[in-house]
């Protein structure tokens, strides 16, 4: 599931004691992004990529390799990992809710996972932390012709 | 998939000409969590359970329907509908750099799909219109016994 | 796999010995999309769902039936009808060098199946004739936040 | 999913600097088929195939290798990679609609995926660039007998 | 996995007391491909449908049903009846030896499953009869483009 | 999907230059079979291995690894190359109707797999040659209790 | 999983106070081979199911049903009910020791589960019963050609 | 599929000429126990695994493997080896008998796959030999608290 | 997944206002087995049938319903409801360890689920309740033959 | 299935000759959470790691190792190994029971996998010892929003 390039960035970064927020200064571009080159999910430009290179003191192949458009996926159908899971559990749950939802706001069609953002924040509470998760998705209506 | 008081519930709520907004107001609830109530994902107490059937000129035995507790879920394993497919990409793409970030922040645990909250909103962009979706759900750190 | 909608409105077609290029003129949408129509993979506006209705003398509830936004999808995962198989087996033999080929083209991103329409021809071939289909999607970059 | 002639067809590819499209050129056969080639999903002859290895410098044994008639498909049966898993949607989608205008336009048969070519290009558009994916497969009515 | 059609021509077929076999020649095609026409997996012309019928004593409503382009396939996907299990037990273990047998005699290509004939016979033998099972496909070999 | 002893056996025979069709003289058996006993879903006798290892020119733990009876199937559930795709389909759509014939000629039990031969030969057709498949199984009755 | 004219038999039997064991005396057949009747996943000769019609007092209709040839099988693919569950286990642990112990006894090929038989009797035991299950199966060698 | 331990035990055995009847005899357990441990389906005490090590003149990293508590099962949930597959069928097809005369015999429980025996022997038989298997598993009734 | 029997025996339950403790002190058996009995996992003596129907003044044909030994489990391979979902978790998370815990205190072998109790109990907590699940299930120790 | 680490650690907890049990009261830890960190499906603290790691005799990158936040699950979707199945059975049988009764003590809600604790124990027996496993889980309700 973790490919090697990706265990090498997550130990250099360890090395480095640098911590996604870190390069997110660093790189210019939010963590969650950051965090998804380094798992081979989203692409760099040769800059970015080179930013990240330099930060975690890579050489030119990791460069090459984070320029290159990734075969994106490729985890099991259902995730068994309890904090990935969950994000299945919400899809099965309110997948409907949502559908009707966004179709009576926007009417329809979808909201994209390609011009997407997706943000993680830290909610303090006394009552326990809360995990604050944004996703901002452009609407696309269904053609029609 | 779709359960049979569902489908009386949308079918009034059409005739009544009432959106998941206008319900909002009425119940004193989010419009994603009645959508779910009506799709039985989440239980009513009985208040709530009255007011959408008074909203909705239905009689008393949906207002036992809407506060049993349901069996959630129970779509197929990986949905077709390019709406709800989408989550599901979102959770197989930004899965792994969701984890990452996440415990960086919080350290080893999930966050919540049961105490937690949805919220959908519209994003007017002159490039085409947003659907912005919050999640909040407080994050449970691992237990060691 | 085939709603009730969609046998009543095929067996009203049949009836009238109206072809779906008959009907393309009539509504004057593509064949293909009024297919998708009938077959609840896509939604209608109210005058084109009425086109629809009168060319095939059937009522409002029908009407009302096709500006619904469907749950799309739902075949079974790996379909056994040998035409629409075929689909399946173009997408695991190109699937990859398609990949290959768009990003090379056009860079990180995927070609929308929601701004997306599907033509179909047919193109006579004395060695057997030829079904030439052209579908069009806008490109979609990822978007990097 | 990649075996390792793919990847060393591609590396040799990045160095020497050629695209698809130049190969077009070079091999007389379209960019699609040779990207397919490459991915080990069709077979060249192997004047195809020593045209492809001189133009990257490579050597008999990747000759040797490309005229072999391969095992094709294999990826996963549900791809997670979103370029891919959009033809996988339009199959899901528009697999029962195309179904009925080809039967409608050509009877019981089906569009072969052997005796088909398949073509790629960019489409520029002001509101963003198109992909215009085109398929020719020879129509086969089922035989009786 | 057996439409009502199917139910009714078969019950029918039972109180005439038809083999297949005398259907053959009531028809004029081969009893396998009749039968594929009784599970609604081909389709016959309405004078095939329409000679059927009459054999069996059957309306018009049959006709029309049988002149219909069926959804083919369907069953699960590996199937528990052990007559039919066998023939997938055979592409399981001659499957890559049927490939490599196949494409030494003819090349890149498929056997067609479409230009096909199926054909079943009794050989009596003393040590126990046997079924033998005659298939003829048109041999498709790989276009290029 | 194909073991070490395969590939060795297979590139032996491609340096030899030998067809199945040549091993089938000199080894006295189909070369069907033979190519059963290459991909190790047949076992071979001291003999025949050694017949079959001498034509190849190879040694003792060829002959070693032939004669073992192998854990035979292992390919995919539904499999993905388009050559033994469509002997899958080919039980998907015509799997019920033999199972009627068989049972209409034999009564009810099946076609044996293990007392089985296959046979592919070459139909030279001017409008397309044709692969020709002969299946032999005993039919086996179900043993009553 | 349980057709209609099984459980009809089963009320009957229920309802007469009648054993499978006191229908094994009245049948002159194994009471695991009558359960098999029962279940549809055997087919009766018009005596025999004569016979077991009569015991239960139920109408010639019975008796068509139970002479047909059934479809086989057709549980879930993993069994959940616990004691059938346990047969399942069985093959995934002892599957691998079975094979190489027939093997060694009998050479390459299998037993056969249509010339075959099933017996359960009941081991009473102070340490507790036990369940004792007879299996005799035909052993098929594979046939080479 | 095969652990790496066994097929030294395998080879071991075959070189030695030693049958699994012939370790019966020195170990003092059934031949199919003996399979099962060497399948790592079976744990050994220290005393047989040192038996079974000395029988095959395998060093003590034998013995250590062989004293532990395997994982067991792991096979394809469907297996396709024709011999291993007769027993998943016996299972599709006799589960529901088995289950009602064993329900029968015993009331609601199992047999148990733990406190469980299994053994085969060759049945000399002139029309063909047959393979005959006596499971012996101890009935465990329903606890009800 | 629901049996029409558990929704009657849910809605008399409901209708007489009692809970499954109610039930408890009424039949003498725990209210987890009582629940089992309504969702048709386990089954009741005539006694403790009598006195569920009496309780919820139903008739002699729950009574009957309740002694039946039913086929169990049937729900979807992975559960979908998040309360059941936790329960597949914890087998995902925590298999492995409990394995090797059982292994070690016990030597080889299994917690019966069979021989089986489970106990659910609320533990007030002013940080939030806790649910305290009890399992006692007998240790089977492997037979070795 | 186990990864590297883990072997590494139980083979030097054997050569040690310690127990889990011995591990608990050197960490300070429950033997269960130990089992479980040592299978990467919990983390420790460098204390609690250090410890382990001093205990075992190991170096810092195991303890680095144990620190680290875990993809947790990965098992196959139904576990084959029976003492791990029979919980997966459980859940099967007894998944609807137990959420009847924990809605009908806490509501709607779930018992948390997190916030968790799981402890096995040795209960004796002269009937036969029992494993009695104890789950205490905080009560979530759903929040409402």
């Amino acid at each position: 599931m973790i490919p090697e390039i990706t265990e090498k960035l997550l130990q250099a970064k360890k090395d480095k004691g640098l911590s996604f927020t870190d390069l997110e200064s660093i790189v210019g571009r939010d963590e969650v992004w950051i965090a998804a080159v380094f798992y081979r999910q989203a692409s760099a430009s040769p800059e970015e990529a080179k930013k990240i290179a330099e930060a975690l003191e890579l050489g030119p192949d990791v460069v090459a390799s984070l320029i290159e458009y990734p075969v994106k996926g490729l985890g099991p159908i259902v995730p068994t990992d309890p904090l990935i899971y969950r994000f299945y559990e919400i899809m099965q749950v309110y997948g409907m809710p949502l559908k009707s939802v966004i179709h009576e706001k926007f009417g329809d069609g979808i909201m994209s996972a390609i011009d997407f953002t997706l943000d993680v924040e830290k909610e303090e509470d006394p009552k326990g932390d809360r995990v604050k998760i944004t996703m901002s998705g452009k609407f696309l209506p269904y053609k029609k012709w």
